[in-house]
């Protein structure tokens, strides 16, 4: 199942601070027409830190329904571990086919804290559990040995890892290295879009993709090159989404510039992120708009 | 109100997950009785990130009612500003003195998010708001440029910053230097107990305390000789903390320690903090009896 593109979609706000259902059941729905084959629900981009357990509940619900049969994958991080649980019940009552799951935290935890996080989940879950490593958000430096001996718990079926370096050569050893060290039937997918193209070509499984939440076709069109072992192809779609991944790196991650992007193509209400997240300024809306416009007629 | 020393008790769990209410009014009575000046309940230390809504607004008011008088400031951190407001009113309703705001964050917030999130919670607040800088669990870094335009906010009297540096004249300076930069009424804490005696001499109004939180006596004794302006007695009270010190820095900070020692002491149950953090190993724990022993008279 976590093989092939994984599309991540904002979960849009009101103004009023709670989330908009009807914005982000549209979001799903779209995805799931254009092809990907699974959905990560209340990721990062999904803002899941920002929602309460019963709001969560809700949206997941929601996006298995609208997901009309796409697996969808859905965050269950949370700073105390009695809270994760509930996400993990609440994930499972709603029909959702895999939980992801990153050692979010308060207190710095440390390395034996978070296996035991994530025994704890394995014990509790009778669906497949995704480790998520994202340093940028969660602050936690995941080492190989760590993400080995998580990997080996029942239920982790998967690795979303936060990139891979940009060097072919490099990038390839270290999808190799990982893979070595997880059992056999561990899929390993890359995120950080801008490693996309470059993790796919290096063996991962899967692409974990912000952009695919909201182009889906241009994030499907390189997987899929990728999956055909069109080399050439995978770098013609990469160069394409160039000037997007561009604004991720100045714009302090993607999150923002995506919003922004949700925003001006009309898929979301205006001043869509959780407070206090604010979105971009309107020179940088400006930038958005203009590399928007090159991928209208692609959708 | 926020001079002197300010005891930030821990926030013990049962085994089952849930803040031990009873511990923690004996912790809060304690301090009372001891006759710290005021109280940080649900601080860092007091595992604020951990408990739902509905237990931060209940140990409130359990707080306030067991501090019989004493000022409590109380934490009112979230990641998403609205679960901040609903904090702010809840403390508001309990009685407490002041809240203790820090930047709490699932994304990394820009210093103009930042600002706008104490903008709202100025707006909202009807009581006194600390401003709390804790790189440490935040991982955000303030600028004195952002402290100061805060603390022209209304309602906001006080910063907690997180240490000095530890030579006496650069910490003589660097209180100068953010003193000038604050309007008149704002005082400014010290916390990081490793830096409390010089943070004292240095000028600062209050030390926001972990130790105090366990051990209030002698962390009143140095108070007590800071503002007597007796230097020597200072470094006197310092030195007799110094093994405990040591513990937090070698133990990743504070908190698995004083757990540790109030565990030993038997100020509250075994193993209480919250999942997924862990208490300290045996062998750390046979460090900490043995400097807790050396406590034991003082109370």
């Amino acid at each position: 199942m976590l093989t092939g593109l994984s599309a991540f979609p904002l979960t849009p706000f009101t103004p009023d601070g709670s989330p908009d259902e009807a914005g982000f059941v549209r979001l799903v729905e779209r995805l799931a027409a254009a092809g990907v084959d699974s959905i990560g629900a209340l990721g990062s981009t999904g803002s899941y830190a920002y929602l309460r357990a019963d709001e969560r509940a809700r949206l997941t619900r929601l996006a298995v329904e609208a997901a009309a049969g796409v697996p969808v994958m859905v965050g269950v991080g949370a700073v105390a571990t009695r809270d994760v649980l509930a996400h993990v019940d609440a994930a499972q009552e709603a029909g959702a086919a895999a939980v992801l799951l990153a050692p979010v935290s308060y207190q710095p935890l440390t390395l034996d804290e978070v296996l035991g996080l994530y025994a704890d989940v394995s014990a509790a879950s009778s669906i497949p559990v995704t480790v998520y490593d994202n340093p940028a958000t969660t602050r936690f430096a995941f080492t190989d040995e760590l993400t080995a001996a998580i990997a080996r718990l029942p239920h982790v079926t998967a690795v979303k890892i936060p990139g891979v370096p940009a060097d072919e050569e490099a990038a390839t050893a270290r999808v190799a290295r990982l893979r070595a060290l997880l059992p056999a039937h561990v899929t390993v997918g890359v995120s950080g879009d801008a490693s996309a193209a470059t993790g796919l070509l290096a063996g991962c499984d899967a692409w974990f993709s912000v952009v695919a939440g909201v182009l889906p076709g241009p994030a499907l069109a390189l997987t899929r090159a990728a999956r055909a072992g069109d080399h050439e192809a995978v770098r013609a779609e990469e160069e394409r989404l160039q000037p997007l991944l561009a604004l991720f790196a100045r714009h302090g991650g993607s999150l923002r510039v995506v919003a922004a992007l949700a925003e001006h193509l009309g898929l979301v209400g205006p001043d869509c992120l959780p407070r206090p997240i604010r979105g971009l300024d309107l020179a940088a809306r400006a930038e958005v708009a203009d590399v928007a416009d090159r991928f209208r007629p692609h959708g």
